[in-house]
């Protein structure tokens, strides 16, 4: 089945507000097996939607239209559905109530204008709405299926999956399962080719990568004709792709790289502290990006001023005056002095040169040196260790300080994993 | 004159990439008075690419695509306009030796498919490209004008200001000047309120806002039939805007709050440092992204454990156990701390319940402290000052966070405006 996308407003038309919506409905669709085939986006205009929607249900089996359902003046999908259909609109009782309800529930007043979202293109369907005070609305233009949703991307999503996606049957007689692993440490090219035969395009279930922040995600799409074989097929692709790719995986779905290394820190028990200069806080704001973080992160020191590093972090003048802030020493003083300070299992320190400025031909822009500590007794050890590397990150200051502070979370999730192991 | 905007790849069409480029080229078209229509995304495919520019350059003056300039075969824009003015293609020579010496500079070889990128439809006029090998396209469907741009965004903004913009005249006669005001600490209907009459929709220059992470936009655009006129009228409102909305303004352009704070603290030469819980690290993240942020920025601490409070703060036992972690007495501790700890000028310090968990009725999630201390002399008072306030940000972990972070930079910048007018 073709589909096409249509997203309703202003604020997308004239470029105030990217359109993330129909991206996000796409991958869905394709996902079960259904190919986008346009997205369209159109103006606050009643003749402009219902022109787009007409013009859509021609060419593609199933509709979504996003936006243009809340409660003022220039929200008109509603009217467009009717006039595209020529039919007038109705009063529908049961999304009224649920509408009073919301605003019960929030202690807030209703508008009149809140009463028009209970008003239904007659012959077409409401979707109740668990997000917000708009229902969404299917309609049959047939034989094309044309369903409209609200536009703020929460809602778009959670009516997508309980309104649309089970009545998307696919092909009669098939079951899609899709899933995706993510890894990080290696680029897309040598994920591709360590995925080898694995990435045929012939394959079922098949395998394609795509990259976003450094992060390398490996999707896979299982087509069978029962969901036994479809589930089956779906485990065993992923075990092949597991296997190919090592601990380059680091988790699966939406899962980051500190998702991934709370999860291990609280299987073990054990807390990590950070020292950071160059990335100036964002490995421990990723790090509390965690809900709970308190479990398995101390907290960390940002010190970007030599006297910092000395006084907060017991780094050496010497080890400054001798090798520059950016070098093994001072990272491997920051990891120990972080450590000895906080008494927490592990500790991480950055130290680089995030640019634009500061490089030199000897250590220029990108240059990051990234040391682990742990303390005695963590991952098995009976004496305290420490290591560092130099990475390059040749980019701009943004992603040099990105990449960084995930490289640092990189590490520790492989220590973690080597110690599970040992 | 109204526009029409075509993105074309299937990476769009599929839902792998957000299509960003017709929003940033709508809102740039809106700022020289031309209204973009609708967006349309099709794949690649040629006779979706061709038949997409024939419909729009019959219902718009400007038609402008993006993507489908590559040199691999599923490029297809170049072959879809020459399509759609139904002729042939010609080597453009011109091209091949940009692209030649494109290759030359970055030392790698030139592939043949290249070449390709050098051939353009016949009776069209080719752009050149300074961010890459593929050249635009301009071609004329009378009265329509159509551009072909690059798809990689920074492409497509670079040939847009560089081929496009300065030929869109709007109506002849007319000069548009178009600016933005950046403010902080007030909600857009607040904002709204304050600028009244200001925003009447039939003003020139007229006013508009709009907002983005907490950072309410005052939009103007002067729209008079010489520069003169429209740089008169542009810094009259602007400074109208200016005086309704006071301190809330507080840059303009693209400049965040970090930006402005590092603005000020330059200007006076003094150092702040940072001591945070909630926000665990993200405001001092947001400060480092000032390039040559170490002028005003010493460091700070993530204390996010009760131990490293006491141990590296010096925050009082007595007052944790008395008052809980997220208190005005922690706040201030934590701040006074982390001045006397570095010799910095100013310390901000966060103490607050980003959720979702650890919530109760007396400190509901999103309940924030923020504590700002001034070292002795910092901002001409003799003696050391501190200060803390209560924020509530009911929201979610990432939005508590973000909000807490930014409102401690406003914070500190209010304080350096009040220490330079004293």
């Amino acid at each position: 089945m073709k589909a096409a996308i249509i997203a309703v407003g202003d604020e997308l038309v004239l470029g105030q507000t990217v359109d993330t919506n129909s991206a996000w409905l796409s991958a869905r669709l394709v996902a079960v097996g259904i190919m986008p085939t346009y997205h369209l986006t159109v103006a606050d205009d009643l003749d402009a939607i219902a022109g787009a929607i007409v013009a859509a249900s021609a060419k593609a089996g199933l509709v979504v239209v996003t936006g243009g359902l809340g409660p003022t003046k220039d929200d008109l999908t509603r009217d467009a559905i009717a006039k595209a259909l020529d039919t007038g609109m109705e009063l529908h009782v049961p999304s009224l109530e649920r509408i009073e309800a919301f605003f019960r529930r929030v202690g807030r007043p209703m508008s009149d204008s809140n009463r028009l979202q209970a008003m239904c293109p007659v012959g077409a369907k409401m979707l109740d709405n668990d997000c917000g005070t708009a229902p969404g609305i299917e309609a049959r233009f047939e034989p094309a299926r044309v369903f409209a949703l609200p536009g703020v991307p929460v809602a778009t999503a959670s009516m997508f999956e309980r309104h649309i996606l089970p009545s998307l049957s696919g092909r009669p007689g098939r079951v899609i399962r899709t899933g995706v692993l993510r890894t990080f440490g290696a680029g897309e090219s040598t994920i591709g080719q360590m995925l080898g035969d694995l990435m045929k395009r012939d394959r079922n279930p098949v395998v394609g990568t795509t990259v976003s922040g450094g992060v390398v995600g490996v999707r896979i799409r299982s087509d069978f004709p029962s969901a036994d074989l479809a589930d089956a097929a779906m485990a065993e692709t992923e075990a092949l792709v597991r296997e190919s790719l090592g601990d380059f995986v680091y988790g699966r779905g939406e899962e980051t790289l500190q998702d991934a290394v709370a999860g291990l820190l609280k299987r073990v028990g054990r807390k990590v502290v950070t020292a950071e200069s160059c990335t100036g806080g964002l490995l421990s704001k990723f790090l509390t990006d965690v809900p709970g973080a308190s479990e398995f992160f101390s907290g960390g020191w940002v010190c970007y001023s030599n006297r910092l590093k000395v006084e907060q972090l017991g780094v050496r003048g010497e080890s400054l005056a001798e090798h520059g802030a950016v070098s093994e020493a001072v990272a491997l003083e920051m990891a120990a002095g972080a450590i000895e300070r906080s008494g927490a299992d592990y500790a991480l320190a950055l130290t680089g040169i995030a640019g634009p400025g500061g490089g030199t031909p000897q250590k220029p822009v990108g240059t990051v040196w990234i040391a682990l500590a742990c303390a005695a007794g963590a991952g098995g050890g009976g004496m305290p260790r420490a290591k560092a590397a130099l990475f390059m990150f040749p980019w701009t200051r943004e992603l040099v300080r990105d990449r960084a502070a995930k490289t640092a979370l990189n590490i520790l999730r492989l220590e973690l994993l080597r110690s599970a192991a040992g």
